[in-house]
């Protein structure tokens, strides 16, 4: 990675789903050379029509490139495509930098760094928050673990993604803040829910009440971006409630290992499981109201008005 | 209420507590001639130093003014200062208003705008949300049960309180509104609390969290305003914890009424229970960090910072 | 009183609903005078045509009897037969007995007793356990709050309800301990019910599982009682759903007053709810299961078959 | 196998902890030929003066036994013993049997049966409920899952362990029924932590309580065993507090895995981990209490007597 300062970084891009494939067009745009590898090597058309390269493995795209990002989906996936057969280490040279933006807890990313480490590799772990819009705006925000000055180093690759880039400590804090931000946003979904089935039930307007709530101490991003679709009908995901769950599943699983009981997450965790049951896991998070109406027998939208 | 338009409305305040103390001064402040009256008679002084008026008894303080307003404890509270012996009903005139801005769910509100009615009074709901600062600052939220015709006549006396005036419907309905609010802010502050202690239980630092939280999808306002004075050990009321409890069974019994199941809200009232069985009910709502601490054995404060 | 050794008590009987019926007809049948009230009169019947006395009252029942039993449905009911107007309290005479054999928590029978002794009228609370199957079959579990020796006076006419009969303390101590067992059974009910999901969900035969599962640490009365009724498809009442939950109520009613946070008890309760909102509340208390068969799309009795 | 009804079929039985050590006792008193294994190798000397004999290996025990059982602690240590280097796999016979006893939900007993099939070696999961005194007493229920001809064959060997041998379903299926028993019983205990804890803060005679819950609709093992030694401030393990907790986590994900919420049941798992968190895992299971007590600021036996 010498002359980072002349050249700019070559990046490579593993994993092109619904948020890869809007950053991976960010980086590009940003000027960065661009290597991309997908499992299903359909997903790579788009980025190499912009001028990206296509790799053959992720060992191939990490022999390229100064800087690989991965965007899978878990623990598993993570493990298969750096520390597999012709996965990344097979081809990353001493220097380079592997930063992975997925959500997985921060038990297997330094599991992987530290494999990474013997071979002179250094790892940043950089979960992010925002959704596929925020993919798609260049205004996520990025969550960062590992050493301050391979974030430094990086800081312009990751600068095209969001502009709020935040450094939480060592290797494996960027997850653990991620799940915090998780817990937190399935907690906001549950008040903004039990809000919503609340003033069906009783009687008032569920859209005075979201104005009511946003403005005061009841305010959160749930209650002003989600809610508002809920009353459109609209259940399309910004974020899929089978990935909030699995998020969730992340949070339990590592306040388990900490010793750490967290009773409402345990609870909202159990009603996303519900929605899944009923299918409706590849809607967006906000769905989860549906669980609630049907606990409670009320539609949301059919509530009689003042 | 004659002459409204020449003559300024003649305001009456019942209730002279954390919140009404403050509310009543800009009341005052904004140039309505005040009549005031509280239980423990010396809490009306401050008031008089400015200018209002003692009464001896709320018939006496309706006897004198086209608006009364209270800001009372509980049903039984305003049962008796408007009902009771000695009450506003003695006293008010055919045409002049009520309005109850404590909280207290709507059923005893619409019993007592029933009893006013037949003697002419109309009444309005319109419990408030932002606090003792919200209070102070004049910036509270308004949300309003009652018609709109009443609403509007005495909308200048509210403005003096808030610029936020929210009509949700009949009487009955602010109430229904504003304990939709305190779901919400129950919810929000388990949230905020359960992704701090999963912080500190994870060795990441809670400020940092915090940041990250608030800058995405887990914003709220329960994590950028009580999240920082619990990492600087100020457990101070803005709100008190006995009243969140209060309020959380207001919208439980509520919702038992109109046969709503609330999961989550039952579980963070069992919370806040223990908050209060452990002597903390005159804390902030915030306290409830110490509940989730106890549980998992963790101090928020004493993290290790990474 | 006087005499009591050589002329039977004459006992009074108010409330002849499921339970009431055939604990008044077991009374007659063991011999003592009966005198009967209900509120429906023609409910007074069957017992009439087995020899009780009708009364027009509940004080001209309580003129006529040196003990008298109330088996009404909630804390409104008590009151007013016993303390409203042609109640209990115009009729009694002094030395004579009022036994509350309802479930409406300590509260309101304290309050009745400390009327009742102004008039030297003893009391003691005696609710039951056992469902309408102990009622006829004369094998109810009795509870008794009040003075020893007032048990002892009415142990003749208790002993032909139900052979286990437990002083438990004070008046009102008979309720509060009531109230425990509600919460466990209702506890044991949603042990039950998650159980047999798991087993339909996860495919191994629930008969099995119940059959595993009560010869173990797993046994309660829920799972052997109930359980093999749910694999019936029988949801008929030995006590009712809506009976379940209001019981629930007044036991997180109590802790509340106690200021004792009840976290299964609260969660049980929404749960039940749940069944209510779904019109499901005159079902007996296994029908909980349908709301677990709801939330995880999966049906107990359609289960594969190993 | 051959001539199994004339030679008494060679046991093997590998871990010898709490519940193992009279496990394999018993086996031994039966009059079984046994052969011993345990990591810790002095465990074994208890058993080897009884005259059973040491093996130095899994494999080189099982390459002497018809019938090799184990008695692990999770997935991870039956994958070894039987899978891993010098493993039971490699010294067992075709024809041979193992008998998984240990509690670990069905994923990993049929991934180890289905290794096991590819070289002739049939397997049972025949996980058990008792606890250590059951174990010691011959008392054990034994829930069996696998083909009912192996289960025939093994009958002699299971009876000296249990008198209650139930057959679940094909391989995994005990293992499935010992985790709905474990959910089971974790409720019940929570019925009898709430029914404790209510008692006491409401000022009734816990005993009391126990006795009239016992005698009725409310009745478990839980509530007739465990209570009683809380009164006696007796918290030693039967069934260790880390142990329940263990297991309820594998039936969460076994449940999550069927796509099964269960909402109680995760409940009762975060205050099992607050139990922990405290440091009193190694405690009995019936310390759950605890938890119930430091939330509410009670003590069961320091409450008031009537």
């Amino acid at each position: 990675m010498a002359n980072a300062t002349k050249t700019p970084l070559r990046v490579g891009f593993i994993g092109l789903g619904i948020m890869g494939q809007p950053m991976a067009t960010n980086i590009l745009r940003a000027g960065f050379p661009l290597t991309v590898w997908n499992r299903t090597a359909a997903k790579m058309a788009p980025l190499t029509a912009l001028g990206a390269h296509p790799a053959d493995s992720p060992a191939a795209l990490a022999s390229h490139c100064d800087v690989v990002i991965t965007m899978v989906t878990g623990p598993a996936d993570l493990e298969e495509v750096v520390l597999g057969e012709r996965g990344v280490i097979e081809g990353a040279a001493p220097g380079s930098v592997l930063i992975d933006m997925s959500t997985m807890g921060p038990t297997m990313v330094r599991a992987v760094a530290a494999k990474l480490a013997e071979k002179g590799v250094d790892m940043l772990d950089a979960p992010v928050s925002g959704g596929e819009r925020g993919a798609i705006a260049g205004s996520l925000v990025i969550m960062v673990g590992g050493p301050v000055d391979i974030l430094d180093r990086c800081r312009p690759i990751l600068s095209a993604l969001g502009p709020t880039i935040i450094h939480c400590g060592p290797i494996g804090a960027g997850q653990t803040v991620k799940l915090c931000n998780q817990v937190a946003v399935a907690l906001n979904n549950l008040a903004m829910c039990e809000a919503l089935v609340l003033a069906a039930k009783a009687g008032v307007d569920p859209a005075t009440m979201i104005e009511a709530v946003s403005a005061g101490a009841g305010a959160s991003w749930s209650i002003s971006n989600l809610a508002p679709r809920i009353l459109a009908g609209d259940y399309q995901p910004g974020f899929r409630a089978a990935h909030q769950l699995k998020d969730l599943r992340l949070a339990l699983d590592l306040a388990q290992e900490a010793g750490l009981p967290l009773p409402g997450s345990a609870l909202v965790s159990e009603l996303y499981s519900a929605l899944m049951a009923a299918g409706q896991g590849e809607e967006g998070s906000q769905a989860l109201v549906k669980v609630l109406e049907q606990l409670g027998n009320v539609g949301v939208r059919k509530s009689p008005l003042p």
